[in-house]
């Protein structure tokens, strides 16, 4: 396979400036396609074109085939990156793709089918062997069978209705003395919900973790697993903070799981970069969730205690390269990633637009801030309003900790609130800190973690102010007076000081 | 010893910034001092609490001893961390400071006096049976010994007035033929410069490259080092760029220069952080330089590949904690350093203080931007102009080399001039690329990295004014025309690419 030259990222934001950082390390060209809202984009900078594709929201721009493969034609793209989300698991774009003779920066199509939807993945997942939540995904027909079926998985269980979703016919049960009348209301709610009373049962998991094992394959078999990525504290099932390596894992679960991640995806011969996730419980059993078919946004943790570029890697794969390795080099110390998001936790987390006034964003050692916007841009109010990805290593999870903890206090984001305070607070939770923490976390600590009042945090929140006063006086006066004496040092600390201390009174 | 638990830095700009970062990870307060320059700067706002110590220059604020000691006691300050220049070599300043029962973090005084001044450095050296650059330290009394001192070590050899320096009464001999008029010349100029006809004679080494080993010791004896750092590429005796490991170190040279470095610590009963500097000749012998008994400029590169804190090991070390490691950590990858400053460098590096208007410094993987500088900063004309140093990790050297390239061309810095694109015309040119490149490197091809057009910098240059003058255009508007049809990809590029095409012409 021919060498890749120019790289078209369908894709917007911090990973589409994060996937032309690397082609850039490459001497692979890029090509960026921006809708309406995000014309002035730092991605549409970051690249070495730029082509309107339409105006949001996104099932008329970025999730438009035609137009992205056109634009891929126009430019001379000889191949599509996708990112996450919009296109990025989308078989028939990679279909599209094949067709139109650009080469996709993934996983084949039939890789896709196999774990897009989720019965046919588990499904497929249990003849490959690897172990699932235990279940039935047919329905059951006699209270009998189902009785005896629950027994069999073991208590909690929870009762699902085949015909629909969203909670409806849904039961948690706790025992057996419980599971006649849960059977009954489950399958009535189920029939007035879908007009369907069919009901299915599935072990309850108790207190899980979320743990996903990064696998990579090059397109002759050749597959490897990259460790874990402990993903538990989630909010609504997106995941707010990770961490490497999983706090809770064994070197012999780590072992075992990499094992099954790669016996997953050898499965429906996956190629290049995936994630396969687990849920880990209380006994720490584990079990097949789901196949992220792509570059995960976390990735960046599993590239700071390894040493490897996953989207060069996704390149090299792409071009027919084998994979250089056999097995994941011996991580190194740990790291945590925490996305930054424009949004007020506050108030239920409602995506805060706008305009942001002034950014600093953190750096030093140990630091990496994947952004996608700056100072002078607006966030729109059409996408996933994460703004930012910080991610930091440490010798040790403690030292990561603290860093990460450093590091979110020299943020500075002006003109837009953020979740930057409610991230501080969970990283200083005792919950966190101790390392069990599972999916219910964030939930169960809701208040708790809204509640943190970090001094040094106000004090950030504060500075951005009293620094922005302080620049305008002094634009004002042009010039500062001098002072008497000069080395007046009696206690005097410094204007901006004194009035972040005044404030704090 | 007690914990350390609040640090004056005794410094400013990045490495002050440096250190304070470090301390908030390890939960130590921090102070900083500021001059009426530095009034609105970086350090003063990264750190807890700031005072004031006096006017520009540095001998009237940074330099104060006494000034700094009394802003320790108010502030409460156990601690002093002096980073590098001012302060951090002054053996007085450690005396004063052990009188006042503060902590300096840096060697004892007696290991600075050992070292801090060359002819008595060299002489301690000899003494512990370290190589040094072959000649005499004492003058010679007659054109018989000199002549037969330069057949013994070898020519070329160089004749140095013993009376001073500058210049006057110096030259260099290639062979036998012009010893006779040289010394004589040398002679006469050094009594005419000095008053003092005596002149000595030291090998000239051709081609050497700069090349330090990073030593490390605890209060008890124990001293490691942490592998070399190539610092070849100097201009005037200062470097621009530093790597690790140095391109032309075999593992031999390594373990032997490093035991050599562990050795001349020993030797001056070494704590802490230091750097022992060599000369390396064409045939790869080395003799030492120097000892900078201090924390390097350039430790980010040591940092990169060693996963070490450096900072965080002085702090422990002063604290009096046992040295953790019994060797370097086998090195990952490649490092290279670049030093970002505001100076012109077609006018002869003519320092450009001023205003920064806008700035955005690159980031994303395997990026760290030691900064000591924001948008909105006048950067003044008192100090050393380095506004940043840009550090970036390669799993190869020429990964890295791509990689630093890369951010170079992700900086935004508006309103000073830089030597950004000197910076990325070093890393460019073939003698960079190809490893071997000597201290000559920079002043030799000084034309042709002057000469470097690189079309993505020009592009990056031409980006900011023109996304200036997009964002003003955008303030004006206020809102976009949208766009007829929306979906016009026929060929368009975005407004902002449209200006780059039409300036380019």
């Amino acid at each position: 396979m021919p060498k890749i030259r120019k790289v078209l990222v369908a894709n917007r934001g911090e990973i589409a400036i994060r996937v032309m950082r690397t082609c850039k390390d490459l001497g692979i060209a890029t090509v960026a396609v921006y809708s309406e809202a995000d014309r002035s984009a730092l991605h549409v900078r970051t690249a070495d074109q730029a082509y309107f594709v339409g105006p949001p929201p996104s099932r008329e721009s970025y999730l438009v085939q035609e137009r992205i493969l056109e634009v891929a034609k126009q430019s001379g793209a000889d191949a599509i990156h996708p990112g996450y989300g919009f296109l990025s698991e989308n078989a028939s774009f990679v279909r599209a793709c094949e067709k139109a003779g650009i080469t996709f920066i993934g996983p084949p199509a039939s890789a896709m089918d196999a774990m897009g939807e989720k019965t046919r993945a588990r499904a497929n997942m249990i003849k490959a062997g690897v172990p699932v939540v235990p279940g039935t995904t047919e329905p059951i027909a006699t209270i009998e069978e189902a009785r005896e079926y629950a027994q069999k998985i073991g208590f909690p269980i929870m009762l699902k209705a085949a015909g629909g979703g969203g909670g409806k016919g849904m039961r948690r049960v706790e025992g057996m003395a419980d599971f006649d009348s849960a059977w009954r209301s489950a399958k009535s709610e189920a029939m007035s919900s879908f007009g369907n009373d069919a009901v299915y049962i599935e072990k309850y998991l108790e207190k899980p973790h979320h743990v996903e094992i990064q696998v990579f394959a090059d397109q002759y078999g050749n597959t490897i697993h990259l460790n874990e990525r402990e993903c538990s504290a989630q909010r609504r099932h997106q995941k707010v903070v990770e961490e490497t390596p999983s706090p809770i894992l064994t070197a012999e679960m780590r072992a075992k799981m990499g094992e099954v991640a790669v016996k997953a995806a050898k499965a429906v011969n996956y190629v290049g970069a995936g994630t396969v996730e687990f849920l880990v419980d209380v006994h720490r059993n584990f079990y097949f969730l789901e196949m992220n078919t792509r570059l995960q946004v976390e990735h960046p943790v599993t590239e700071w205690v390894t040493g490897l570029d996953l989207v060069a890697m996704q390149i090299r794969a792409a071009e027919g390269e084998k994979l250089p390795l056999f097995e994941a080099p011996a991580p190194r110390g740990h790291a945590i990633e925490v996305r930054v998001y424009a949004e007020d936790p506050a108030r239920n987390f409602m995506p805060s637009p706008g305009k942001i006034h002034a950014l600093r964003v953190p750096s030093g050692p140990n630091v990496r801030d994947d952004s996608g916007v700056f100072a002078g841009f607006t966030v729109p109010n059409f996408y996933d309003p994460m703004i930012s990805k910080l991610s930091v290593w440490g010798a040790t999870r403690e030292e990561a900790i603290a860093r990460a903890k450093r590091a979110l206090s020299e943020y500075v984001v002006k003109g837009i609130t953020t979740n930057i305070r409610y991230l501080h607070g969970i990283l200083s939770h005792p919950e966190f800190v101790g390392g069990d923490y599972d999916t219910s976390f964030l939930t169960r600590q809701h208040t708790a973690l809204l509640g943190e009042e970090d001094p040094k945090l106000s004090e950030v929140a504060l500075l951005a102010s009293t620094l922005h006063a302080f620049q305008r006086d002094q634009k004002r006066a042009k010039t500062l007076p001098s002072r008497s004496g000069g080395g007046d040092t009696s206690g005097r600390i410094s204007p901006w000081r004194l009035a972040l201390k005044s404030r704090r009174r």
